[in-house]
């Protein structure tokens, strides 16, 4: 999401225009942890398949329709070489086929509309929060994907019967002790539900694209999730609910973005990055709290709302300094 | 919402001063539609008071007291002169007739102290936008209007039983195939409802103010109308929503705003302008999903949020221009 | 939360540290009403112990963790020294104590928690405020409070049948005269309730620590006090909310901020103050029906708003100007 891609970009000039093409897109997929390596696309996409090709057609169909709206719009092509108008359209219809079933047409339309919308909202977001220095992170997507789960409903060709219904969020219940297989179950799964997949090994192909594109992000994305499930234990979210990474996952995008992404890795950007992934791990069932009476989801609301806050004091805290 | 009045205003200086007052209030309901014209306003009226004698003096009362505090306050003088510190106060005015009835005595009083906050939260929320060179649009009108409508229930003297009261929102039901009635009602409907008004003729007369006070206004509106009503029924809205115009209003002000107001008329910006009406049809029953459990509306927050982002993004691309 | 602390600074580096840090964490207490004064923070923690000994302490707790916090990150000193770091941190931990219940081990972890992140948020959005001018006031403490909140019922350990449960807003209801004592017992408790309090003594206390600190603030409190009471019984709020004070804090908040605090005192300054308090308490119901539905609380979000529209609208109002 941030940043530039860097080495690989010289060769890529001089490849026949499909090629690029494609490396364009999948490194789409992978800025979605701020990622621009196409070896990083390849794992996650994989990753995408495992849980569902239909999600793995989705992801690409999201990051392909942004990558070619950016082009239309004459945008920046370096941003769109680096893939940073892809991500959050890959999101936006992952999201679509996730909650709105994938197998209907009406879905396939809106993830479309919704991936072409999101570059507009990149692009926009992207200038006001440029006053600051500010990367508009994953919000353009949790923008497009909460508007079009709320007014879901309200068409009936969008509306299925899928997912949840508005209600009122009422309190946790379940038991709070977390058993083994829930702890290592939910490591790999905060993850993994980045991309909505609640699997444990979806979560390990996402981890192994990170660390084959970078070590530091291999290991920010443990931190992170580790965190996560410390935050949620202590406090005592239910043991099922941790175990599918429902509490962890923007944690572990907190952690990554604070330490070696936005913030140059030390070990006082690190501290910053922990504390940052907990709060946001106490963020998530609030914002799923204020999304559920209208049909929303928290998405990644909790790690945009604390990496742009986190971020926008760094300019005032002497110990830690922008990349 | 952002045209000065050009032309018009020279001659004005030399009139008597209450002639120029009337002038500028008639401006400041025309200016709903962006138009900084007389005749326009007087139209847009004539469409009020023909739904409802008391919507009609509502909407002058509201035009009247935010160009009065604007005065009092000393704002800049050719603002207040092209109408541009009226239209919020106009439809403020309106919403607390339309919405808590317009029959009470405490609707009155809140619709004049609502009008005059609204100068001061445009003042305010313009001074934020200049940042960015963004209008505040209708945004004043819809922070003070959900507020008021928010906040209704609240007090026993506003809320005598009218209004929907605060729900979760439901997935949407009945026929979604559009009859022809509902078609062209809903095309008209559509522009009536800026104001509130679901009556076709009523959105007539205040298409024929458009093409009044300018011809590619009066074009951009149908366009914008016959979006909202392919985009709905694209996606399944029930026909009797549409006929009303519940679903197109806001692409209406989308596509004038985003070309020929803000934008300068081209193929582009009219192909841009239509992909943000679009965009705001979706978003509209999103809106009024998330304001329904607080019991408040969608109003013209989708234009808004859509006409933002769509503006914010300009400058990064080459084939747009602002006006 | 925007003075300095001025004369008493000077004489402050003179003292040993430990009287030093008391200071600045008392301080942090009284900035809570903007006053960057000792004395006026024992005032309010003595109206604290006076109202439940915990919450004194939760008080005491919330500013020491937030100033230990602004210390360790390096934040400017003179910043600390007047408090500024302190408020937020506060307020957070005394919402945490009422709304958790003061008495488990966990509220005191998030109490702890919620303080050393509300340091963050308030750099952050200090800094992106800054481009306006404009104070971060108690933004921080409503967002990491209103996070907490929403977020609480998630959490077991958080969660203990403290607090409202999430649910829709109802229309008010009960008699709008207000009695003789309601009058009077709703005057102080506006005042109190800045700190969550609604016992009339408590307030009473707060009021004689804004005195001691400044006669235009205790005056500028009883003015924002009073028009609080006044517009809550025009439009008719029940007589109980009102004797509790809970239409009236933000009322409070705002006349400290725009007339003395923010803006130089004179007559323009204090009518704008006023409707700016009539305004807050309007937008109170309206806060509090918009965070029902997930179990959140208006919090100071209606002064926050207000003032910071108004503070916004100040450089375009020739009449006005800042301090």
């Amino acid at each position: 999401m941030g940043l530039q891609q860097g080495g690989e970009s010289a060769s890529v000039a001089t490849r026949p225009i499909s090629a690029r093409v494609v490396a364009e897109v999948l490194r789409g997929v992978a800025q979605v942890d701020f990622m621009p390596s196409v070896v990083c696309g390849l794992f996650f996409v994989a990753a995408l398949f495992a849980a569902d090709w239909r999600y793995g057609l989705y992801g690409l169909l999201g990051s392909a329709v942004s990558t070619a709206v950016a082009y239309g719009l004459g945008l920046d092509r370096e941003t769109v070489g680096a893939g940073l108008h892809g991500y959050n359209g890959c999101l936006v219809a992952l999201s679509c086929a996730v909650f709105l079933g994938a197998g209907h047409p009406a879905t396939v339309a809106v993830a479309a509309l919704g991936s072409a919308v999101a570059v507009v909202v990149t692009v926009g977001l992207g200038a006001l929060l440029a006053t600051w220095r500010l990367p508009a992170l994953t919000a353009p997507f949790c923008l497009v994907a909460t508007a079009v789960t709320a007014a879901a409903p309200g068409f009936r060709r969008l509306w299925q019967g899928a997912g949840a219904p508005a209600a009122l969020p009422v309190p946790a219940a379940g038991p709070t002790g977390l058993s083994w297989d829930q702890l290592w179950h939910g490591f790999f799964a905060n993850i993994g539900q980045i991309f909505f997949m609640p699997q444990w090994y979806v979560g390990l192909l996402f981890l192994a694209g990170l660390f084959a594109a970078s070590r530091l992000a291999g290991l920010m994305a443990c931190a992170g999730s580790a965190t996560g499930l410390l935050t949620a234990w202590v406090f005592g979210a239910p043991g099922e609910a941790v175990g599918q990474g429902l509490l962890g996952y923007s944690g572990v995008l907190v952690a990554l973005a604070l330490c070696g992404v936005f913030l140059a890795p030390d070990a006082w950007s690190a501290a910053y990055a922990l504390v940052g992934a907990a709060g946001a791990t106490v963020l998530t069932p609030a914002l799923g709290a204020a999304s559920a009476p209208f049909g929303g989801h928290a998405f990644t609301w909790p790690f945009v709302l604390t990496t742009l806050l986190f971020l926008a004091a760094v300019p005032a805290v002497p110990r830690l300094r922008r990349t």
